[in-house]
């Protein structure tokens, strides 16, 4: 069975976006500076790519493409337009909402909206990806995943900024959690760790 | 004139203590850990040695023992029991205060109460420290002195835990700042990350 696995760009203050997010604001006040490592290699490779992630970053992005399936929220869902219903991992996504939505879901699109609960959708989530990794892009669902004790593997890109406020990663845990630094790269304008969780 | 560095060990969800902490329970449930990477090379190289951080961490560990100053708040102090008065960097440290202790300041110590507010304690401090940097150990401080632009330079140790809830290393900050990542050392059971402060 695959990896279950958080996967984010964080603020080192630890918000997935800044303060004030909302549809016409959706990552928050500068919450943009948290993907521009993402798009920091394009100028180098050419403009026929659609996004280019600096040299050192490749691994760990390759990695993120090469999941299984992947878990969002409501709150990514809309930010993203529901990606037009595929994900650009081009894996197999379950959207977790009370709200079924009327776009971007069921046939004819790679999402699927469960409405039964977050173990719910891990259970079709593991079905759909096989031995690949499942990944949670979502800073509430990692929360409860977490607090559910269902979480292998945190990635958390972290980028060199202080956003003050906004939504953070880490809150509503409901007890500690030992972890193991299983990766560390220094990229650029960005770091990214990765963690075993210990059970 | 020497840098303004932060000097602190977190979690990796930011609290540089855990939650219930207090005079009987110093680091707060948990807090213990963020401490455990500093004895972790202790075996290895004999008895006689008081604390000897991973080999790894030792160009980062020896740093904050060159630093020229350190200033340090009240919760802190009052965990270390002033240090019995001498610093274990061997700085003078520079206690930020409303209320002057008793003990552990004041002739006969490295120590030196300022009830007058953080930029006199920070001028004080770099009076003393000269070329060299000076140190905040504080999270309540740090917190300030970023506010107040006065912080050049923030070092952390990021220790693989999340301790769920505790003292928040990055709470408070009145706007986003931004940063530049110059350093990240993978080391055993802690990864050290320095940043920048942009101005």
């Amino acid at each position: 069975m695959g990896l279950v696995t958080i996967g984010l760009s964080v603020s080192l203050d630890g918000f997935v976006a800044g303060p004030h997010d909302g549809p016409a604001n959706p990552l928050g006040d500068g919450g943009g500076r948290l993907f521009e490592w993402w798009t920091a290699g394009t100028e180098q490779l050419g403009p026929d790519r659609r996004f280019t992630p600096p040299a050192r970053s490749r691994e760990v992005v390759q990695e993120l493409f090469d999941c299984g399936a992947v878990i969002s929220g409501r709150r990514t869902f809309d930010i993203a337009r529901g990606w037009g219903g595929r994900h650009p991992t081009g894996a197999p996504f379950f959207l977790v909402t009370h709200r079924r939505p009327t776009e971007w879901v069921g046939p004819g699109t790679d999402g699927t909206a469960v409405t039964d609960g977050i173990l719910n959708a891990l259970e079709q989530a593991r079905a759909a990806a096989g031995d690949r990794p499942v990944t949670v892009t979502s800073a509430s669902l990692a929360q409860q995943y977490l607090c559910a004790g269902q979480i292998d593997e945190i990635n958390l890109n972290v980028v060199p900024v202080l956003l003050g406020d906004g939504v953070a990663l880490f809150a509503n845990l409901d007890k500690a959690m030992d972890l193991e630094c299983t990766r560390v790269v220094e990229s650029d304008g960005v770091t990214h760790l990765r963690y075993r969780v210990r059970k």
